[in-house]
């Protein structure tokens, strides 16, 4: 892997000083201009060159650049095919309705209706609470700590981590946060602790329109929902008259295996989202599915601009088509998540540290997120580019390509294991150095 | 123009009605499928071919696959240019940002930072709401009459279409409607109105975070703000210690005439948002841009997965130095919105009717909203897509793309003429039988 | 009348200043203490006796201490009869009951039901805006400028006043203010614009479950709505389907000549609130009224502890029987206020004064609020208790007791119109020296 | 004890049915008119007699018209002492801070001001969650399980009966309830669970601005907090910057033994509110109080028009000064507490049920809401006035006069004793007959 050159020979980049707000992030930790990207890899306009252990927060779970998504947007581009569409039909989301039908839907039997609710996955989740409040006639959704589910205020208040939900500048109402599985360790069962509540008639907790939940919360801390525990909210939604709501924003499109992340628990949500891989390309496109019997929107009632995005169509549909076909995908992932397990399993253990996550989206968990920043920046200066999530940003993430080489995923987790290995040491060093 | 076949002959299209939520809506008075577009027509698939009078809402303003847009793209596909960028700094980003501030904020002298909040006009429109009440440490926003700014939680609560905001499915508040301009006729200076109660100590309106305007309402009925009056708006929100945002979305990327809406108007917002046309090609886009002094935003306290979407880069930038490298094409739209507003005069002399508008965004005011549908119906029939605004839909709103070929865009309005003439000779003659 | 004696040699007061909050108002611009009330008098602890014009803000209609009325509860207390009663059936309940119907309702033709909602006007309040909510499943109240409606979460957001409404710490949702009749001036008639956002589909005005208003605005400034308006307003709640509810909390009770302040306008609102002047001693109580259809309350679905105040049941019956068996009191009560209104208008005419109110609820419009203070303490040196009121409290305000002796009514008004005499004296020499 | 006479002979009370609103309650199940009560004891209008074990829900903590209260009233009355001061200096008001600090505050070291908040419980509550918000800046108020605070909405917002909530028609925002002691069983400390929330920046549990917290749920089904849990809850408010409000209103003025319910636990709540037995006599009074440094309130930022009842003030004082002038009467009030206990411990073990509550606010826990409804009906068939509390009102609940007579108080208890044995033996016999 080529050395990216050190910063002090990079191109002028006032220009983002100048004119870019200061909301930006990921840009201070990774400083470097990119240029292009293919596969795994991402180059900057200095010729260095990153393995990319980040895939757009799961957005690019085919890699970038993928020849086959790529050869059909340029064809359809070429052919003067439709690039916006609003919410007319389009021969591209035809296509791409047959082909969800066909390879994701009907094998799965979900007897899903599709809303294209604006191409972000935010949309999605603004879309699916005004569903379920219009289908309920109830104002309370339930959302769980550490869940991540977008920034637009409808979605805001459903999302747990404080600075963010600071930036409102109103209170977030009409929803709370309950404890998600495990939450409060081993011997309490979160479920269970809801199902009181929810029961008890003077609890103070209103008759809730909705229970949404990840099955794994990518942002939150990769932490996990055991079928079991899920198979319990779905089971105490159906009974106290709320929809159970799946964002498979990051964890859906394969990440963790399945297309759903959900079909291992065996639930049927009454409301799935999704977003972020749905394109294949990394281009904005998010979709709500629902039972049909919940389809009770009036036309228009809920819209956005984007909303036929179709080059996206076109990628999504190339990437179902080259991806899902059949279950060998689906296999190769979960072979892969075997090993990052084991890889991690490894590192923590060496270092009597914790893994978290499921399938290919799997992390360690440092002690604190400054060790976690540590981690990645060595790991960047080795040419390698990985996050962090969790409430202090303390679980260094892999997000790899699924579709990685297997060559080539072992030496990032090489990198990775070498600077874990290095901060960790330092770490104790620096503990003995305290208490001696 | 080639005639559409009856739909009887139209292929299958039960994927819709099995997969497709009914909350579409466009697809049902348009009921065609197509499959490409290029300049000012789309075609369908059964080889009719369509003169666009509706640019996707005002987001296809240099036509369908402008050439010069569409290679720009190829050539950053084929490049492997990245797609999905998260905010990292990449090549697409910094040559917008430095095409944007060469040809549009510095010749207006707008000392803007630029935030990248996501793709779509709702994402710019939450992060405006967001940073003025973060600003301020106050909670509500003043909105107007026929408003429209979006579907996610925050912006529609500053939208004032009842039917869009019954979805909320929970009260929307932190936000209030006042009169718009004109909006009680021509006796009531509105701003006059609205200075009166926010003076007044004890007039249950609290002082305001920010003031959300649209310089022409392009969803509520092509209303227009007088220059005079958004003149007065600016000094109020200053005297107030409200921020201005103007919601150029709809009416900015040159729709009436200038690259801003406002310029005309001689203000300077505190924050302004835009998307729809920013990308050029219809690519989800989306910008909001504040004064420098504004920038309090923490790394990350908005953000949004598909907030760097290259594709929309690429194509922006290419659109900006395509039309906007001097002032020819501000004025070649100045001339053609001129054009439209004669033909659009003559149409309502002729029959008695209003026009409302400015610019290339302009239309006629039917009786009612029945008889707008039916003239969009009969230009449909005609080859000609055009769509309705307001209130109850009764404004026939032409919004051709601002490059149209002068020709091309006589016939379209030919078309609007004839069928505004047979729907107005219908109606007269049978409100004439009534009154026998 | 006896002056009252200079501050300094009053007794020691430092209880208040070591153990009561700062929140105390009255006492501050008033700093005696009182120990006993008979009529329009009240009498310090040195001796002091003050005329009192203010009436406990019309809580005290009949005067302090009333002797039938005192009679009355001596009574009620040594025959051991019930204080404090819940809801549950006491005779002192019946006997009022019986009375409020036999005199004032019956007569009226109103056919409303009671309910006791607690003792206090802000809960008379919150229970007509959750029935009005509930029986119309709507959220939205529309309350108007400079409205008072109290001070818990649910009235305070329908009371118009700046300072009153930041005390909520939280926003004050689910309400709008609209302009009260006059509020923009002749030209410009408020039920009017109201109607126009009512019936417009995108005004961003959601359909209101009720409008809240007072007749005669008591802490708003003593604004005045006509009875034409009022009848505007009347219609317009029914076309929309909104509850009409009358806070006639302080202009009721006979303020305005009849028991209801609306009777004269002709109007039958939904929904009434009484409190202030009802037990006619002084002691608390309220009662919402509502129609007799709208009584879809569960038991105890709005209650309050001291909701069976038994005590101010047999004042308020024995202040209906003696005040209101006839028409005499009203007629008496009507003439008191054409004096009161001579007397303020003569005063205002020799100052290029403005007068407001109606009935015996009037007051004068002094430049601003730093020259109404001045008279209201000028007033107070000499032995009359007077307030302000008013967005800027520039109204000086007269309260007087209902059933005051003319000659001593005439004497409180001679101070008035004295100390309004020097204080706009002194105030226009000091204009002039400014403009020399 | 005479018993009363069976119904059919009862006058007429149609007045009722004919002008009070539905949503009475109390008097459903106690179909009596009521015309005087002394001590334990109240009459009906037919010559019945009933022991008064509800006492106005702890308002009547010294019994019906004590005659020490009564003489200090009447003679207030006879002499004009003010009967109504809004926030006015009076001598009552000077008498009862005084005998509030002398007895009250100074011997137990509390540094708190009072403020009158407006004569009712509900008034107290919201003035404490007003100041609590203005002095942190935050909205957030933490209450909890089976909570009961009032009904206005703000205090509505914090009380956790469903039914009751209801009644809002509007989202209750800015509060969420938290488990109370207890509540999830033996092994869970709920302490431990809300600690873990607000420590963790990503837990969606906002920063409160309080907590709010009964000692003993009244209401709620006389719920015991611990007071190790109490000192946890008073330690992790001040770790998170939020204040301690101690609703003390039920559980107060000597309910529990001390003065305050909280004087046990050993904490210093920010903010108490009182109301209920506060006036001694039933009449409607309330206060809250605060540490000094928290008085940040304007002059006149909360207020109330009855919040100078001078009545309440001086049987307040009375009363003071009569049962607490030394630690007796607490003293008495533990002794009966811990007989109460015995009795009701008695009756549980008889019949294999539970027991709840603290001092002389205890009750038994019956298997559903329907038997204690059958006992509390059978007891009034005894001649004794007793009522449930609970979720399910499952909880027959003795609320006592803290200073009734031994013998009466034992008589009494045999009632609810012979009671409880009939209704669980017939319970027993049917469950019998089912599983037969």
């Amino acid at each position: 892997m080529s050395r990216p050159e050190p910063s002090h020979t990079l191109p002028d980049r006032s220009i983002y000083l100048r004119r870019e707000s200061k909301v930006r992030s990921y840009c201070r930790t990774m400083p470097r201009q990119f240029v292009k990207a293919r596969g795994p890899w991402m180059y900057d306009d200095q010729g260095g060159r990153y393995l990319d252990f980040l895939s757009g927060c799961s957005t690019l779970n085919y890699g970038h650049n993928h020849p086959v998504l790529k050869q059909a947007l340029i064809e359809h581009i070429q052919n003067d095919g439709i690039a916006h569409g609003l919410d007319l039909h389009t021969q591209a989301k035809a296509e791409f309705l047959h082909t969800f039908d066909e390879l994701i839907l009907e094998p799965r039997g979900l007897d899903y209706v599709a809303m294209f609710p604006g191409p972000t996955g935010t949309n999605a989740v603004e879309a699916a609470l005004k569903l379920a409040r219009k289908v309920t006639g109830r104002n309370l959704v339930i959302a769980f700590t550490n869940g991540f589910h977008g920034m637009t205020l409808g979605s805001l208040a459903c999302t747990g981590n404080a600075a963010k939900r600071q930036g409102a500048g109103v209170p977030l109402d009409n929803v709370v946060h309950e404890p998600y599985d495990g939450y409060h360790g081993q011997g309490i069962d979160t479920a269970e602790l809801l199902e009181r509540r929810l029961t008890d008639g003077s609890s103070g907790l209103d008759a809730p329109a909705a229970i949404l939940v990840e099955t794994v919360q990518g942002e939150g801390g990769l932490n996990v929902a055991s079928a079991a525990w899920l198979r319990k909210i779905a089971a105490l939604a159906k009974r106290h008259g709320a929809l159970l709501i799946i964002d498979d924003i990051q964890a859906g499109c394969g990440r963790t295996g399945g297309f759903f992340s959900f079909e291992e628990a065996g639930i049927e949500p009454d409301i799935v989202t999704l977003a972020k891989s749905l394109s294949g390309l990394g281009l904005p496109f998010a979709l709500t599915l629902f039972r049909r019997e919940l389809d009770i929107w009036n036309p228009g009632e809920h819209n956005g601009t984007f909303r036929g995005n179709n080059h996206a169509f076109v990628t999504a549909t190339a990437a179902l088509r080259h991806f899902w076909s059949d279950g060998e995908f689906a296999g190769e992932v979960s072979r892969r998540g075997e090993y990052l397990a084991e890889r991690l399993e490894r590192m923590a253990e060496a270092h009597g540290l914790e893994t978290r996550g499921r399938g290919m989206m799997r992390g360690i968990v440092l002690p604190n997120g400054e060790l976690a920043a540590k981690v990645t920046a060595a790991c960047f200066d080795r040419g390698l580019i990985i996050e962090t999530s969790g409430a202090d940003d303390e679980v260094v993430k892999v997000l790899a390509p699924l579709n990685i080489d297997d060559e080539i995923f072992a030496k990032g987790l090489d990198i990775v294991e070498e600077c874990v290995a290095n901060v960790m040491s330092e770490y104790v060093e620096a503990s003995l150095e305290v208490t001696k």
